[in-house]
């Protein structure tokens, strides 16, 4: 693992994985839907993503459809996309042709053509993949849970808001960009068939031009509500809980994931064996983990029936209680260890996941880990620390509880 | 790249990836949801999916939870799921960790438990996966399409429906896994860190005494309507085509990926470029080939308002005209073929998809195909050949059009 910080502020993460042909690189920029709320920008939902759609319209010495047609020439599969944090670039191609894929981003990135009449077009899929989010409730409700949860704007969904989509004009994304775009914050990660000192060279030749600019200030509104439903004619009720967790940099990091995991995240894990298997309530349901730098939460979620949702819904808070109340035992510990050691190890067997991987350990830690690592620091969980960890699930004072359906629940009432 | 057949008819290939920890296997069964109407069993749709949900819950020396806390501490993660053609068991985990892997995949598909308390539970699930079907109008129009495109059944939606879920018995299920778990049909793909020889004897020994069956005879049905809408209040309407394509084992098959990748393939093809990006009419859109052993169709997908899907639908088919009447060109033929051969290359790498290339391979062609023959195949496609093959799109008289949603479009009469 190499790391390299260059005077503008652009961190350089990367991994040679040998015996593999393909290479993958993931650009995490500081650009995600969060910073359109940053002062002197203040613009609605939808910015950070319009943004990311322009700049593939034409950059550098290319037009919209050259460059596409030359991303396909290269035989890349790519992904501009915006999430809340960061607009992230990825893209996996073969190791022969990374180089002039990095071209392309470049321009993508600091030459993007940036015309008015592009705009119209990308309103128009911005507010049609808002439609499409409508017929899509389980993807819809995590949104507005992140958005009920998290402090404004660490909630904010990026697909944005069709008020916010309606009213940006092609100057109010272009300010956007000119904040936000910029090599300090943003991070590279690289992994595959690559040369370290060849990279280095062809990222510092192409982003080593790439102005600094001041770190927007993005000012912070209380969360809430913490008790809410969505009224949908929708088949199934979606439920959504969010509690606090500790950070990727905490010391309780370790143990946060486990919690998560052994709540819901494998086909033995509580929420599966009580609520899917025993009871057959619903399909889906899962608990997770989910870090930003400042704040973390556990997230859990069911899509049920109407008649089912209430008993779910309950089954779910009394398995958090439990988990809180009793703690957890060694046999579900080395369940979760033997799981995560596992997908970590096959993870890292893609250079797209490992890319993917690298930019953000830095962006969380500053620090790259090895797999041995994060393995060793597994291997130290033990059930009376994590049990610890868990007692805050005992009695949450700190939940956000969203449904959306046709109709509501029974939640159990703010502390 | 390995093959063995054994006495009993299993086929078993494999292919060593050297330089992973990984190892991955796909055993496709002739279990299908297609399977469910064959002659003597003639059950409801569901049965499929009931019987690969039944095998995990208990098998062998192991009950339900046993069972799935056993693959949870090997760190395997898989799944096991009825298509329209196959059941598969789909299963990752580290190399040291696959002969444990396939003992117990051996005890669910040669000794379930099958007990009867647990089929409520199960109908429940598939009951609740049904209807979070009917909040995901995207998928289920698919589904759908593929009902009325190919004659039943084999366009049979493996989730069933309603009405078959709730009639089926523990009895009927069972019939069904008698009748179409069998190892004549049956195909093991396995990828990664494995030993050929280490391999070959703990299938052997593991499905060796597997008894074979004869082959359910499937009566055929008439496809249609080619022309339908289902009314459903959602928010965007959801647009199906399908078109007769060639098979996988026809001389013509590169030419079928060919025009349907040119046509919705990859980022600057046809359908993204005059639908997305320049009309901004769909957030998404695409067409893609899907084949069967004695059918196959290009399928065409766009999800988009209502006020613009006329207009998505004309722009469509307009475009599987045009590819018809005036064909391919070199450069589009060249981009085509740079992406799929680094797709490929690409999904080499993965464990998990190199095994079910290769029972595919199999299933399709009866021999498996390497990277470099495909590679050859590519190079070999000329603009007259491929133009030639897509020729029949230019007044295709044998579409099916589906749509999804709270309007009726205006379509094309039948010929």
């Amino acid at each position: 693992m190499q790391q390299h910080t260059f005077p503008n502020g652009l961190v350089l993460v990367a991994e040679a994985m040998p015996g593999v042909q393909s290479a993958a690189f993931t650009l995490l920029l500081p650009a995600g839907a969060a910073y359109e709320g940053a002062d002197g920008l203040n613009l609605g939902g939808g910015a950070a993503t319009m943004a990311a759609e322009w700049i593939s319209r034409g950059a550098g010495p290319r037009d919209s459809r050259e460059l596409l047609t030359a991303l396909d020439n290269l035989g890349v599969s790519h992904a501009e996309s915006a999430q809340t944090l960061h607009t992230s670039l990825a893209v996996a191609t073969l190791g022969r042709n990374l180089e002039p894929a990095l071209e392309i981003c470049a321009d993508m990135v600091l030459r993007p053509h940036l015309e008015d009449h592009e705009v119209e077009p990308i309103r128009a899929l911005c507010l049609q993949n808002l439609r499409s989010l409508e017929d899509d409730p389980g993807t819809k409700v995590i949104y507005e849970l992140r958005r009920r949860h998290f402090p404004d704007p660490w909630g904010r969904p990026s697909p944005g808001t069709a008020e916010g989509v309606t009213a940006l004009t092609p100057d109010d994304i272009r300010h956007f960009l000119l904040e936000t775009y910029r090599p300090n914050g943003a991070i590279f990660g690289v992994a595959g068939a690559i040369e370290w000192q060849r990279l280095l060279d062809s990222v510092g030749r192409l982003f080593g031009g790439w102005k600094p600019r001041r770190e927007p200030k993005v000012p912070e509104r209380p969360a809430g509500p913490s008790r809410d439903h969505i009224l949908r004619e929708t088949q199934q009720i979606q439920i959504a809980l969010a509690i606090p967790a500790a950070t990727v940099a905490s010391p309780d990091y370790y143990r946060a994931r486990a919690a998560a995991a052994i709540l819901g995240g494998y086909s033995s894990a509580r929420l599966f064996s009580e609520v899917r298997e025993r009871r057959g309530l619903c399909y889906s349901v899962y608990a997770t983990y989910e870090g930003q730098l400042d704040r973390a939460a556990m997230l859990c979620y069911a899509g049920t029936s109407a008649e089912r949702a209430q008993q779910t819904l309950d089954v779910m808070l009394a398995e958090i209680k439990r988990l809180g109340r009793d703690g957890v035992a060694l046999d579900e510990l080395d369940t979760m260890r033997a799981g995560l050691k596992s997908s970590l190890i096959m993870a890292q067997e893609s250079s797209m996941s490992r890319s993917g991987s690298l930019a953000s350990d830095w962006y969380f830690l500053g620090r790259l880990r090895s797999i041995d690592e994060i393995a060793a620091e597994l291997d130290l969980l033990a059930p009376e620390t994590v049990s610890a960890y868990a007692a805050r699930f005992q009695e949450p004072s700190d939940l956000t509880i969203l449904t959306l359906g046709p109709t509501e629940l029974l939640l159990p009432a703010e502390p």
